[in-house]
């Protein structure tokens, strides 16, 4: 069969239907969990209820859109990505690997094309950490992988609970540990496209990346420095415990020792995304006592995460003993990298290739659901398209152009898979 | 004569009753021009009226206590400070020189002693120029020094112009440049009581300390480093614009500068109060884009602060260049440092050894109403109380024997100026 045609005009309308969802006055904010991420997967049930898809959720509103198969004992094709947003976020990040999913199968239905396996498209809930502080929330509960524990972890916006925020959203906390999942014996393959999020595509001038691997990362998001607040003039050097000192000592020195690994050929990544003094107390007259950190470290190297760790608390100790402070470097978060398979990397690459659709080999320093469904060992792959000014930002941008040779690749990478069946 | 016998139950229940006005749950909190000051100044008028002495507001609201000399033609003997805190600060900052001048004219009054000159306690207002970003705004305006144009400047909390805040306190901003104001010639000498806000007289253990001279400063209040927002996995360390790790790198080259001037036998502070990434989209996901820094720096030598002003320009931009961000330094506010007379602080010397009073020479770090009246040429002097846990905070505190101590050299000092009329 040729390639059944995509509709970009479906693309459009989904993309414009989420930038009225999530506008905030300045970016997109679609909370995990919330008012416009529930409205968000209402528009795609909508969509896959005219095309005729199977619309199914799970026990945490995991939303699962099939095209059944002509077998549908066989493991599924699956491909998905997320609906939520970071606070301030752009219209893309999660938004387009959904969009791209849901145009596969639906240009499927309209071409009347039937794969043999099952082919899900699987819109995952509270992908961005940022809300509740846990990795890839939503594909991590659709494999039974969420302790009911977690269910207490507050949102960071209102303080009130995983479980309080799954209830408004329809979902059954209750059955956490209960409820059927995913079995990854039971999915042959599952392929996630996503912008960049980084301007390598940009500077290489290829709409599409075939992702190789996801970083891994440890995060402490709730570092705290307490020194002691004195008068700015009063207070001579020797007697300080300036919590700022201390912070910016700290972070140069963690900065100067990234620069060497990167010298000395290694790839990571180290942000300090929040560097805040207290709101009520600091003011220009006074040493501050308190700063607030969230460090974040990534790495495809496991080895190398663990090495920039045993920095940090190094350098904890060290401001400690020269700046009279108290580091607090509070819970540790880590997640594992992620390999992205062989087989479908190598597909993509002839795909992409006789297609005529320029691309390049990367790898992916942002976490995504794909790394859930790696390490849990279902063949996984990754598609990029190529963005501007980065992403978790409301200037995050992407040229339809770009998005529709993804979805290209995407799609023919599905059906792939989705017509074998050996 | 005998000296008067201070009162200090009357300083007890002046404390207290501030305490009460001020408390904001941690710690004091009494604006500039706002409703907690007010109080605070009608305390301290209806105290003066038991005590029968003169009472009166210039057009600024600042608060003059007079207690009548025989020739009232005389140049007059002024002691005084301010009722305002910083946010969530502690209690005798400024409060314990007001209380120290009402205690020594009540009791005068009490013991029938009548000066020859005029002795006036003046309570001004907004010496904390948190508030508004003016250094000692009650005693330049009782100088006739504030412009016009500066009624507009908006306070750091809501917003609302000093204009606003002066009328809402009963004041006449219509009159600024217009009322008739102090007078320097007309002035015989001006002291100021104030605890120390520094560690020095308990690591002396000392209770007192006689000022030789206050600090000048160069502040930027609202500098900021923009960057550019990023995602945080996703960009390479040379593709970022990180607002935290310039401003990091900035404040540790400056820090490592005090270091040096400090082993080059100089004297000064450097202090960044307010360090504060973005609070709508600053977080542990992205690059920061942005960084709030609030630069504050102190000497008593002017041309170091004009040497490390130099510094600051330097560092910023030369991490303009190294971090790809844009440093807005933002408005430059100083103050001028300020010699204390020598007289007064040799007749202070000489009434401590006589009371049995430890003392030590010190200069002060912090500025104060004080330094107004020295850069107008009245002869001023300011004695220091030992205070704990420093100022510009909750914890700051007093001891009351150390404070009397104060009040009795105090009281001495202006009775010697008081009596005589060569």
């Amino acid at each position: 069969m040729t390639a059944p045609l995509m509709d970009v005009d479906l693309g459009h309308h989904l993309f414009s239907r989420l930038y009225e969802i999530g506008f905030d006055g300045r970016g997109m904010t679609r909370p995990s969990y919330g008012r416009e991420e529930n409205f968000a997967h209402a528009l795609f049930m909508g969509v896959a209820g005219q095309y005729g898809l199977e619309v199914r959720r799970d026990w945490a509103s995991n939303l699962y859109l099939t095209l059944p198969g002509r077998d549908r004992t066989l493991p599924v094709v699956m491909t998905g990505s997320h609906l939520d947003t970071v606070p301030c976020g752009g219209n893309f990040d999660g938004a387009a690997g959904a969009v791209a999913g849901l145009l596969v199968l639906c240009a499927w239905v309209k071409a009347g094309f039937r794969p043999e396996r099952d082919t899900t498209l699987i819109v995952t809930r509270a992908e961005e950490s940022v809300w509740f502080p846990l990795s890839y929330l939503g594909s991590r509960t659709a494999f039974g992988l969420l302790e009911p524990s977690a269910l207490e972890t507050p949102r960071s916006d209102d303080g009130l609970s995983l479980r309080h925020h799954m209830q408004d959203c329809g979902a059954s906390p209750d059955l956490c540990g209960k409820a059927s999942v995913l079995d990854a014996a039971k999915i042959d393959c599952f392929v996630e496209l996503h912008i960049e999020q980084g301007p390598v595509l940009l500077e290489a001038d290829v709409p599409v990346g075939i992702v190789t691997g996801i970083c891994g990362s440890t995060r402490y998001r709730s570092a705290v420095i307490h020194g002691q607040y004195a008068h700015s003039g009063a207070t001579p050097r020797c007697f300080r415990s300036d919590a700022v000192m201390a912070g910016a000592s700290m972070m140069t020195a963690l900065h100067e020792a990234w620069k060497q690994a990167e010298a000395d050929g290694e790839e990571m990544t180290l942000t300090f995304g929040v560097c805040r003094t207290d709101e009520a107390q600091a003011n220009f007259a006074a040493v501050p006592g308190k700063l607030d950190l969230v460090i974040d470290i990534r790495s495809r190297d496991e080895a190398l995460l663990e090495r920039v760790n045993g920095l940090v608390i190094q350098q904890a100790r060290r401001v400690e003993q020269d700046y009279h402070v108290r580091v607090e470097l509070g819970p540790r978060t880590c997640s594992t990298p992620a390999v992205m398979n062989a087989d479908l990397q190598a597909d993509a690459k002839i795909i992409a290739t006789s297609l005529n659709i320029p691309f390049v080999s990367m790898s992916s320093g942002a976490g995504h659901d794909a790394a859930i469904f790696a390490l849990q060992n279902v063949p996984t792959g990754m598609l990029f398209v190529r963005n501007s000014n980065g992403s978790h930002n409301p200037d995050e941008s992407m040229e339809m152009d770009d998005f529709m040779e993804g979805v290209r690749l995407l799609e023919c990478l599905l059906r792939r898979r989705a017509v074998s069946v050996s």
